[in-house]
C-alpha cells in the first residue's frame, strides 16, 4: 500500500523514534535522507535504504528544494540545530519539529525563521515504541501551505482510518480519522500534544490507583500495628480479598468502559511480572504535565485531576520530604506524637 | 456461533441492560425465562423468543433445577426481590446479582442465603448501552462450584477473545482474555467493578479537563475584566489558539497513548454537538466512586486522582456552595473584597 | 480564680492528657478521684492532691452520686472500660468520653447505656500538650441535662474568654466564647472534633507545602540532572533565593492572615532545628482525617483539600508504592522509559 | 510609643491600605508626603497631618534625599508609575513596592532602576483592613543597605513583638519577632508573600470545607431524591445533627489546634449572618495562588493542597463548565444516563 505521492524527507536524529519514522516512511515509498551525530545510527538506516548524510550541510545538499527537514531530537539539542539549519536552508524550505518541545518555543522559533522565509511546523507525535507498526498520532501546528504540502508524509506516518472503527455521529471531511490533524498556527500542534500528555498522566494515575486499591483488598488479612499512631481497620471482614491484579487488567481490556491502550499495556506489564518487581516506583515527569497544569492555571480552567497526577509523580520521587518533615514536626509540637519509623 | 453448552437462565428485570443480556444469550442458543414488574417488557421479550413469567413464583416454576436467576434491578429493589426468592428457590439453585450493588451487601446477602443452601454470585457488568453488540465485561464473585457451572452463560455474555489483540506477554490459562473473570469469593466481583467505576471517574475527568484546556486555548483572545479581583493574563500571546476540540478527540482515537473507548465516545458526542449544548454540566455520581474512595481510605492507599474526580462531580452540582460562601466571607472580612457576581 | 461551684469528677486514664485535666481541675477547686492501670500514675496524682482509686469499683465507690466518670483512654480500651462501668454505675450517673472515639461509636454506646439510665457524653478535647496552661477546647455531645450539670467542669477545663479577643459581631449568649460548646445529641461532640482534626490536616498541609516551596526557592542554584527523563528548569534565574524558612514562619506569626497556632508551633520546631533533621517525614494519621473524608463523601460535600491532605500522609509513608510501580511499568511499556533510581 | 528615629516617607497610592500605612506611620512620629490621582484622598490625608503632593514631581520635590517612595498601587499601575519615578528620582533614592506584584517583575524592575542607581525594594504586606490597629506583617526583598536604612519605617508598620507570645525555642537576633523580615535579594519579599497567600488559600479552603461538612451533618434528615442517578445515603441515622456552624467557629477560636486569625474572621462573619446570605460563593483569586502553584511546579515540589484550593476557586466561578459538560456527554454516550437538572 505505497503512497500515491512519494516525497523526500530529511530526518535529523535517529534515536528509536526517528529511526522508526524513517522506516515507516520508506516502507510506504517515500525517500529519506538521514543524519545523526551517531555515525553508526546513520549507517544502520543507510543499510535499510536511506540516503546517509554526514553533516547538516550534507543533508541539506542531498535534499531537493523545497526541502523538508524533520527534527527528532532531545529537547536540549533542538535550538542549536535549528540555528544551524536557519543558515543552511533556503526560502520556502520547511523544518518540522517532531519532538516534545514546549509550544511557546515553537512560537519564538517560527518568528526566528520567518525573516529567512523558512517555514516552521511543530508536530506532536504520540505512539512510543509501538508507532512503527501502529502508526503515530500527529498533532500539527503551522501555516496552511507547508502543512498541506507535507500531507503525504503525515498520512504515511499516521495510523490511518482502519486503525479504529468510524465515529458513528461524525460527518464531514478532515484528516482526523486518519490519525493526524492540523490543529492551528505555530505551537498549536505541540499545545495539543502537551495537553494530550497531561490527559495521559491523569488516565495513568486513575488506572494505577484503581489497581492498587484492588491489590490491597486483602488489608483485613494483613496484621496491622496496634498503637496510638495507627488507625485500626474498623471492618477487616470487608477486606479479605486476594485478587490477581494482572487478571483484572486483562479482563478490563474487553467490553469495559475503561478499555484503553493504557490498560492493554498495563496488562502486558503485569503478565510479565505480577508484582512489577523490576520497578521501584520513582516516576519521572517529562515536562508536558507541568506545562499542561500551567496552561490550565493561566486560562483559569480547573484541572484538578491532571494537577494531582503531576503532584503524585513528585511525591513518588520523594520531593515532598521537607513538607512531610514539617508535618511530623508540628505533630510532635502540639501532640507529642513521636514519628513512626515504619508501617 | 452458538454455544456448545446451551443453558437455561431466569432474568429478573428487563430494563435496557436486562433485555439486552437476554437477547445476547438467546442469540447464542441459551434459553431464557423472563420476568419484570412491567408486563409490556415481558411481552416484548416473549415476542423475541423468551419464556414469559408472570411472577417470581412463575419464573421459579418454569426453570429446571438447579436453577439460575439473574437479577438486573435498580439497587433499591434487589434486597426485597432476594428475600422473596430465598423462599421460592431450592438448595443448589443460584442467584446472580448483575447490578451495581455495594460489595458489602453481597457479603451479607450470601450469608443470608447460605442456610437455604442457595448460592449467591455477584457479577459486576460493564458495557453500557453497547453491550448487546460488543459484549459485556464481567467481574464475578462467589463460590467456585456455581461459578464454574454458569461458565457457558458468562462466556456468551462476555465479548470474547476476538474483541482485542492478545496481550503479548501473557501465557497460561484463565478466562480473562474472554472478557470475564472470577475475581474471588462473594463480593469480589462487585469490589472489582466498584474500583473499575472509580478508575472510570478518573479517566473521564482527565479527558474532560484536557479538552477544556484546549477549548480555552483562546484565552488570550477573550476580553477579560480588568479589576482588582481579576488576575490579568500575563502572556495573552501564548493563548491565541482556536482549536476544534471535536477534531482533537477524533485524532486521539488513533495511535495515541490516550486512545480508549472513553475518547471514542467523547469524539462521538462532540461530532453530534461541538459545544455539547444539550448538557448543563451537572454530573451525577452513582455510588461506586464514593465506595471506591472509601475503600482506598480504609486500606490506607493513596487515590488522589479518583478522589478528586469524585469531588469534582460534587462541585459540578453546586454542593460546594456553602464552603464557597465561607471563602467569600473570609475574603470580605480580612481584605474588604467584595464578591464579584460574574466573570 | 477558683470555681464558684466545685464538683467531683472521676478520671479514668492518667496519660498526659488525663493527668493534665486532673491538674487543671484541681487548681480550680474541683475534687478528683483518679484511676489508671498504671499504679505509679495513680500515685503521682495522689501526690498532687487527687483521691487514688485502685480499681474501677473503688473509683465508683469513692464518687458521690450522681457520679461523673471521665474516660481519657486509648481508643481500643474505651469499650471494655465502658462495659465494666455499665455494671458498676447507678442510674443518673454520667460517663464522659474525652478521647478521640469515632462519633458512630458514641451513638451505639449511648444506646447501650440508656437501659441502665446512665448518661453518656462525648467530649472532643483539643489542646494537646499545651492544654494544662492554655486550657482545652471542648466539643460536647449528649443530653441537655447532664451537659448542664457538668457545666462547672467544662468551664474549668476550657481556656475561658480571656484567651482571645471577643468576636466583634457576636451578640447573645452561649459558652462558645469560653472555649466549650454543647454541639448536639450523642456523637455531635466527637463529630465536630473529627471535622476539627480534618481541618487541622488541611491547614497543616498548606503550611508545610508553602514552607517547602520557600525552602526550594534556590532550585535555580542546584545542579539538576540533564537527561531525557528530567525536565530542565526553564528559568533558573527566577529561583535563586536562599530563604531562612524558620524566620519566615516566625514573621508570619504576627499581623499576617496565616497567623495561627500551627504557625506558632512550626516556628518553634524550626527554631529548634532549622532543617528538622530529627524527622524523616513519615506522617501518621490517626483516624479523624479518614472519618472526616468519609463524612464528606456520605454527605456529598466537596472536601478536596482535606482529602488531599489525608492522601498526602499516605504518600509520605510509602503507601502509594504499588501504584507508582504501575506508572513506571506503563511508561516503560509505551515509551521504553527506564526508571531513574535517583534524582 | 513614638519611634526613636523619625523618618520621612513618600506614599503613592492612598487606597485603604496606603492611607492606613500613612496613619500608622504618622502616629509613630514619621513624616509622610502623600500622592494619589484622586485629589480628595490626598486632601483627607492632608487633614490628618500628611504633606500633600499634587504630582509625582511635587512628591519628589517635597522629599529630602535620600528619598524613599512607597508604592501602594493596583498591579496594573505600578510599572508606569515606576517608569516616571525613574526619571524623577536621584541616585541613592529608594522605591518600595508594597503591593502584590509578581516577584519576577521585581527582578526586572530592580534591573531597570540599577543604571539610575535607584534602589528597589519589594515589600509583601499582609494585614488587610485590620493592619492600622494590628500592624502589618512585612516580607521584604532588596539590597542590604537600603533595607537597613528604612528599618525604622518597617518597625513602625509591623505589629511588634508584643503582638504574639515569644517562640519558646527561639534564640538569637533578627527582626522576625517584630513582624518584619528581610527575606533576601530583589523579589524575595514578594516571593515569600506570594507563597504566604498560597498558604492562605489552603488554610481558608480547609476551614471552609470543614464547616461545610458540619453544616451538612443533617444530611440524614433531608429528603433525597430516590432515582437511578442519585446514590441513597446508606446510614441516614449517622447524619442527624443540626449544628450551629457559627458557634463551632467561635469555640474553635480558643485552645484548639485550628485556632487562627482566619477562624476568628470566620466566626465574625457567621456571627453577622449565620448562613452567609450576602454571598453567592463566587470566589475570586488574585494571582498569588496561581503564581505559587507555578513556583511549586517549576521547583518540582508537591503542593497538592494549595493547587486544589486554587482549582476549587475556579470551580466556584463556573469555569469547569465545559469539562463538566464533557463528563455528562460521556455518561450519556456509554450509559444512556440523562443529566439531572437539579439535586
Amino acid at each position: 500500500m505505497a503512497t500515491d505521492t512519494p516525497m523526500q524527507l530529511g530526518m535529523i536524529g535517529l534515536g528509536r523514534m526517528g529511526a522508526n519514522l524513517v522506516r515507516r516512511l520508506m516502507r510506504d515509498g517515500h525517500r529519506c535522507v538521514v543524519y545523526d551525530v551517531n555515525e553508526s545510527a546513520v549507517q544502520e538506516m543507510e543499510g535499510e535504504g536511506a540516503v546517509a548524510a554526514r553533516s547538516l550541510g550534507d543533508l541539506v545538499a542531498k535534499l531537493e528544494p523545497p526541502r523538508a527537514a524533520w527534527l527528532m531530537l532531545p529537547a536540549a539539542v533542538v535550538q542549536p540545530t535549528l540555528d544551524q539549519l536557519a543558515e543552511l536552508l533556503d526560502p520556502d524550505d520547511a523544518i518540522i519539529d517532531g519532538g516534545n518541545s514546549y509550544y511557546r518555543d515553537d512560537i519564538s522559533r517560527a518568528a526566528q525563521l520567518a525573516p529567512h522565509r523558512i517555514h516552521y511546523l511543530d508536530c506532536g507525535t504520540s505512539g512510543g515504541v509501538w508507532g512503527l507498526e501502529r502508526g503515530y498520532c500527529l498533532m500539527i501546528g503551522g501555516e496552511d501551505g507547508p502543512v498541506a504540502r507535507l500531507d503525504p508524509i503525515f498520512r504515511t506516518i499516521a495510523p490511518g482510518t482502519g486503525s479504529a472503527e468510524p465515529t458513528p455521529s461524525r460527518h464531514g471531511d478532515g484528516t482526523a480519522p486518519e490519525g493526524y490533524l492540523h490543529c492551528g498556527p505555530n505551537g498549536a500542534g505541540h499545545f495539543v500534544k502537551m495537553v494530550h500528555n497531561g490527559v495521559e498522566y491523569g488516565m495513568m494515575a486513575a488506572i494505577a490507583e484503581g489497581l492498587s486499591i484492588i491489590d490491597h483488598a486483602d488489608a483485613g488479612l494483613r496484621k496491622r500495628a496496634a498503637d496510638a499512631e495507627t488507625t485500626p481497620l474498623r471492618e477487616p471482614e470487608a477486606y479479605q480479598y486476594e485478587i490477581d491484579v494482572g487478571e483484572v487488567a486483562e479482563v478490563w481490556r474487553r467490553g469495559s468502559v475503561v478499555g484503553s491502550w493504557l490498560v492493554d499495556l498495563t496488562a502486558d506489564a503485569l503478565a510479565r511480572s505480577p508484582q512489577l518487581d523490576d520497578f521501584t516506583g520513582r516516576v519521572s515527569d517529562s515536562g508536558e504535565g507541568r506545562w499542561t497544569v500551567r496552561a490550565a492555571i493561566d486560562e483559569g480552567v480547573p484541572a484538578a485531576v491532571i494537577s494531582t497526577a503531576l503532584t503524585d509523580r513528585f511525591q513518588s520521587r520523594g520531593l515532598g520530604e521537607f513538607a512531610d518533615r514539617v508535618l511530623s514536626a508540628m505533630r510532635s509540637e502540639f501532640g507529642g506524637h513521636a514519628e513512626k519509623r515504619s508501617g
